[in-house]
């Protein structure tokens, strides 16, 4: 089965992982934000894709949900004796991701063409796209005015309350090279338990991406468990946008372009009141500890989708 | 006693930091070499400067001549794992330097700027000036055709047979700022025992900058000692321009814009010769191993400048 996943960052990652544990590598696209991408010392910085990139080569740090394993700080403690600014921690480590992929833009390569010479030189055989080789942006809607997702995200620690996203230049962004054809290919579509607002979100503003969702059988899943988000500010951000902080709220974000939805059985309860907004539901652990559960999920989701896709062949 | 000196890398470092340990800090400018910069990965590196200026701020490599002390290796090894170009050893605390400095110059700042905030930053409160805020670009005629200054020096290791060199950029370049004006306030003017032909020339190839020298008490150190190099390629660089590997052949090569020489007590016999060139000389140790020996070398050639200031003035 082709299946294309749209992924953020570590719950993408993890998906990702788990995926590519379950399918032949050829059958696996992953379309990878890229919203949150930034500037940084003159080093573009995307961090969704390299979190994807360590996780899938194995060489991710586990704990931070960022960077790199056997991280060192030789360069960040050296830069800050330089009065240069350290809010946005870049290990010695990351920084070669960072250097090499700007050295290579620059060079006249696209972001897709940088991002395939990365994950093949670390041995990743899954097709990792970014959304776009174009750039958009992230811009967080708060009680302090707007904010470009890093300073939102990083430099203030996701404090303000938030109100609204958009994404500049998504409007005129093209996908990028392969986007289309995979998700035309594609007998199933994965949303990963990312942040919809501003993971996801990014991914289906790009022109054409969204209506190609709505043909497949495409299912999705709850970032939200019990309550809480496993990592990153979703639960803060439904609360502060007033919605309740459940799976329902992440299946009703998606409606549109789902089929499928998967939860925890923590959130066992919600499933029945989703299934009657005429989503086929899958009641499941769909927490990513390690490989095993990973790949657990991964092959709960595909076959979730497969009983839609065979559903949707019968008369 | 204003004094300048005019400085490659090692040697200019060594010698810098012995006229800082000599001279109030309001009295001494280091005019350094800037036609080894390069730009490597995007970053643009300033070796001749960063080497002053570690060693000022007494962080540099000892054993190397480049780099930085309690240097660690991540980047680049990870940059070797993602198939990025590792010929030009960058540290993981070196970056910061490269990085702030490429940042600020993409920013608008000029070289001079950037270099001045860094050494501030670093406590050093002697003028540090490049030699000019303009690209000046060594190129070494060799046997091989004409190299980049790194890609002879670096890349090749010093390997190509030299014949000529030139300094693209160097007619068009303007002193960097305070350059002229530290030349023309000062009452001695040193050159560092460095490379003539790549760390000296060029900047004596910024115009304006020979001319000021020649009308000022200017004492010179040969780099060559017994007949070898300290450090670097200049010994072999005299013996295939087909020169003596002597002092005589770098007091001959700066006979035009110094009056006073010194060399090491292991040529004492060259000093005669070179006395009768016109040059007044000076025979000591001019082996800078440390602090100590550093503020000797300093002061015996700060003691000949003097001497040959009073003799100027008498009638």
């Amino acid at each position: 089965m082709k299946v294309v996943a749209l992924a953020g960052g570590v719950g993408g990652a993890r998906l990702a992982d788990g995926l590519r544990r379950t399918l032949p590598a050829e059958d696996l696209t992953l379309i990878v934000n890229t919203a949150d991408d930034f500037e940084h010392l003159g080093l573009k910085i995307s961090p969704d894709l390299d979190t994807v990139t360590y996780t899938l080569a194995g060489i991710e740090n586990p704990e931070t949900g960022w960077g790199r394993a056997d991280e060192t700080w030789g360069f960040l403690d050296s830069l800050a004796r330089l009065g240069g600014p350290t809010w946005f921690r870049l290990g010695d480590r990351d920084l070669a991701i960072h250097i090499l992929r700007t050295s290579r833009l620059d060079s006249g390569l696209s972001l897709s063409e940088v991002t395939q010479h990365i994950a093949a030189s670390l041995g990743i055989r899954v097709a990792l796209l970014p959304m776009s080789d174009d750039p958009v942006r992230t811009i967080v809607g708060s009680d302090d005015g707007e904010l470009p997702f890093q300073e939102y995200f990083v430099a203030r620690g996701c404090q303000p309350v938030v109100r609204s996203f958009r994404f500049e230049g998504a409007e005129a962004a093209r996908p990028a090279p392969g986007v289309v054809e995979a998700l035309t290919r594609a007998e199933a579509i994965l949303l990963a338990p990312s942040n919809p607002w501003v993971s996801l979100d990014p991914i289906l503003a790009v022109p054409g991406i969204r209506d190609l969702l709505r043909s497949k059988p495409a299912v999705g899943v709850s970032p939200i468990i019990g309550g809480r988000a496993l990592k990153g500010p979703v639960a803060k951000m439904a609360a502060e946008l007033g919605l309740p902080v459940s799976p329902k709220t992440i299946a009703a974000h998606f409606r549109s372009v789902l089929s499928g939805f998967v939860l925890d059985s923590a959130d066992a309860e919600e499933a029945d009141p989703i299934a009657q907004t005429g989503l086929r539901t899958l009641v499941t652990n769909t927490i990513m500890r390690d490989g095993a559960s990973r790949a657990a999920l991964a092959a709960e989701m595909l076959g979730l989708a497969r009983a839609l896709a065979d559903g949707a062949r019968e008369p």
